[in-house]
């Protein structure tokens, strides 16, 4: 039984979701492994333009994550009101190599500061193909 | 330049990942599509023993997800003291058909209601074969 009055579903368009991609600093990766399962990881990020950033160490995101397409996903949810909205950015991973030295200066003057321990000095960069937005208001 | 002290990254034990899959209700779903790419979705949710238990409408979520493994992922963050932990769930995922109609009964007894509007009459099941967890904290 539904106890809750239901909220309406709004699409985001693209300038509302790349506002929002520019404003926040966390989001959740979804790379296909080599097992071919998703495996999400949360990430703290930097947008270049529309162009997202991600350091990292070695790991299944580094490895794996170029290998095929990727999916970007940031959201604000209140459980309470039961209100949010979430925008994902789909692409190709691709990892920013040293050879490519002004993409690396690019990436490296980004305000992107590792959350924990660990040098992570490989940079990833996703360029969206496809970003889409949606919102649950009351 | 690196301003911030860095957190320590742990893992989280497998009653901790239940623990705290228990205790939430929104977390993203994250299926491959039939294109081959990672597709995240925002859902609330509600656990059934150890399985992940999902309303619907017909959509990506329920046409492409039980093709393959899919991902769950739940987690917390705090931007200001750049903590927090995150848990996910692999596994593949199962529609609860009509047909079963005692899990469907277990799965419509769940405080499970809907966000936004639709009927939303599909269940979608996770039984995780893959349970890990880690937090950084300072």
């Amino acid at each position: 039984m539904s106890t809750h009055a239901r909220g309406d579903l709004r699409r985001l368009d693209r300038d509302e979701c790349l506002t929002r991609l520019a404003q926040d600093s966390v989001g959740r990766l979804a790379v296909i492994t080599a097992g071919g399962s998703p495996a999400v990881f949360p990430v703290n990020y930097a947008l270049d333009g529309e162009t997202i950033i991600i350091r990292t160490d070695p790991g299944t995101k580094l490895a794996d994550g170029p290998r095929g397409p990727a999916c970007f996903e940031i959201d604000e949810i209140d459980r309470n009101s039961r209100e949010g909205w979430s925008v994902t950015a789909t692409g190709r991973l691709e990892e920013v190599t040293p050879y490519q030295a002004a993409q690396v200066a690019r990436a490296r003057a980004l305000d992107l500061e590792p959350w924990a321990d660990g040098p992570k000095t490989h940079f990833l960069r996703l360029v969206p193909s496809w970003i889409s937005g949606r919102s649950v208001e009351r």
